[in-house]
């Protein structure tokens, strides 16, 4: 008992001594703040603690919520959302017109343009994208020196549950692009790949597979790219893919060099380069899956008019052609157009339309959806 | 030249579509905003657009920095610091009393308490905790099952360049534990670990080895801690790590399972977690180093006392006892005291002061000169 005591006190003491005045203080403040709470009913309260703004909002974009919160005598703003159908959102705060993540909530997309912070809505039945009680695979981030942009880059790898190094069964590989405001974090830290993989191979409905997720945005050594979308960005991302990161990937992960096992796909700027460097390279990958790809006006598109002029050589090749867009998404169009088009030449694809816009509540769905596609 | 006009029409047409309004507006307003800004005198500019704010502060607390900031006609506060020691060093803003992260700045230490932003100003010569042009080694995050805790756990593992599943040789392990108020991904997001293992590896100053990182908060099936300090957490994560985390390495990597082979070293309460778990199984850990290690009244410390009263045995075991602690820290008489009682047993061990404080400049530094000393 006495010695209980003692160690209290000694972890008191202890627990003042690492923290600054001020980092203490802000802690205390926040230290009785849950935020984002999500309640059995499905609603979620938002706070935040600040007594001397005068005015703070929640944005939650991908439902198209913007809206005033409300400060309480204790100067904590709260607001409460919902109930919201079971999915992984993002919001923000903006205090007094500064966007801010979440304080108290660690979990975060961190991208290229603002952070912003993660709230997950489990379902009554556990979803697709949520941590159930299956065997986990492993994500691994690593940094390769890129002979094609002189840089070091980073480039994050899924290995399933059953990876094994030394089998003589070698894996096939997903490569799992991101879009203009995302890098090679974006498919783990909002998309979820892991899980859903997790989740699908557990059910026996996808393979055993790696997914590599590299960085989209690069330049060709010595230059500078301004526009992560122009055709030089996207030569020089197909470089790094074809003479970095796969002969990376198959040095240092147990996978086949086969076509037939090697799948791309990506969304919207992803969704491009999934089709411009998928239907290049039909002696390389068998398996085209663009989500939401950025394309408009296909046919005066010289670049993807030009790759798909060919239509035997693409049937002969590959084995699944799969676009999919989101109804509300602006380049739904676009994508719809393109489908149709191949269609016209008798190109084997699926167009797969779904509600929603250009978030990543779509981009999730189509991930569960396409992996069980490959491989097979 | 046409396709390519068309092709930025595209492109425009296209960036606009995937973001909603209030997105576009924030995004356009700190667009040009760069923050943290390093220059090449090593001043840092620190910069967050906020119109409505009234008062924007920086904190920095690895230097005891806490200022305001200041507003310019388009709405952004900024202030300038330095010249700073080149090291990494952990902020935040405050806007009207909210401690915010930099929103313009994707590095970030995501813990338990507030999350911080991260600037890191680099020296002439490369330091050790930046990247360098050497080989790089990989880091892994698993989810693993731990039957101790009854949940699904993080696990941080760093493999170096050289790490081989197959080869003969197993690779020693350090298992390295982070403080009260991190987790599991500290000693990479904060800690720079990989980097520094990189380093010292490609100086042929350090072995090859793998370093394994797990969440040293923990508690027993069924129960719950409060205190993440209290012995009962303490033994609660001693068996996670016994029982759960060092089969699951030793089942998923090519490691030694000999106890010269394993270290153990980590910070304040991993520092603390260090020496009671360390001392506890000799058999399983020839060196133990703690970092500004959890201990203050030594002598009254009945968990600690018990554990050194066979100095014969830990002489017989250990190959390197090392105790760091800076002289600024509240721990730091703890820490001394600590190494003095040792010796005065006669239990051989290295007590290492420095300047510095509670902070990650200090464990960084500790890192750096202690991978060195391991399975010489």
């Amino acid at each position: 008992m006495k010695n209980k005591r003692i160690f209290s006190t000694v972890v008191l003491f202890f627990i003042i001594a690492i923290m600054t005045i001020s980092q203490l203080k802000a802690q205390m403040r926040n230290q009785a703040i849950v935020s984002p709470e999500v309640r059995p009913d499905m609603t979620v309260v938002f706070r935040i603690s600040s007594r001397e703004a005068t005015k703070v909002s929640l944005v939650l974009p991908d439902i198209n919520i913007t809206r005033p919160m409300e400060k309480n005598e204790t100067g904590v703003w709260s607001t409460i959302v919902g109930p919201l159908e079971p999915n992984i959102y993002v919001y923000n705060f903006i205090v007094d017109g500064t966007h801010t993540v979440d304080p108290m909530n660690p979990v975060m997309k961190r991208g290229i343009g603002l952070t912003t912070s993660l709230v997950e809505v489990p379902g009554k039945e556990p979803m697709y994208f949520s941590e159930q009680a299956v065997p986990h695979g492993t994500f691994h981030i690593h940094r390769y020196d890129s002979k094609t942009t002189g840089t070091t880059r980073g480039l994050y790898v899924y290995t399933p549950p059953n990876y094994d190094p030394k089998s003589k069964n070698k894996f096939p590989v997903l490569y799992l692009l991101h879009g203009v405001g995302d890098t090679e974090n974006g498919w783990i830290e909002i998309g979820q790949a892991n899980r859903i993989a997790d989740n699908l191979i557990a059910a026996g409905k996808a393979k055993q597979m790696i997914i590599v997720m590299p960085r989209g945005h690069a330049s060709f050594a010595g230059t500078s790219s301004s526009n992560p979308m122009s055709a030089g960005s996207t030569n020089a991302f197909e470089q790094d893919l074809l003479s970095d990161i796969i002969p990376y990937i198959e040095k240092n992960y147990n996978v086949s060099k086969n076509a037939k096992d090697r799948a791309i796909a990506g969304l919207s700027m992803g969704g491009r380069q999934t089709l411009v460097i998928g239907l290049a390279h039909l002696d390389k990958f068998n398996y085209i899956l663009p989500y939401s790809a950025a394309v408009r006006n296909v046919s005066q598109d010289s670049v993807l008019q030009k790759l798909i002029s060919d239509p035997a050589s693409i049937n002969k090749s590959l084995k699944v052609f799969w676009i999919g867009c989101g109804t509300e998404d602006g380049l739904f169009a676009g994508n719809k157009s393109l489908s149709e088009q191949l269609t016209g030449k008798g190109i084997r694809n699926t167009f797969f339309q779904t509600p929603g816009a250009h978030t990543w509540l779509v981009w999730r769905l189509y991930l569960n959806e396409t992996l069980p596609l490959l491989f097979k």
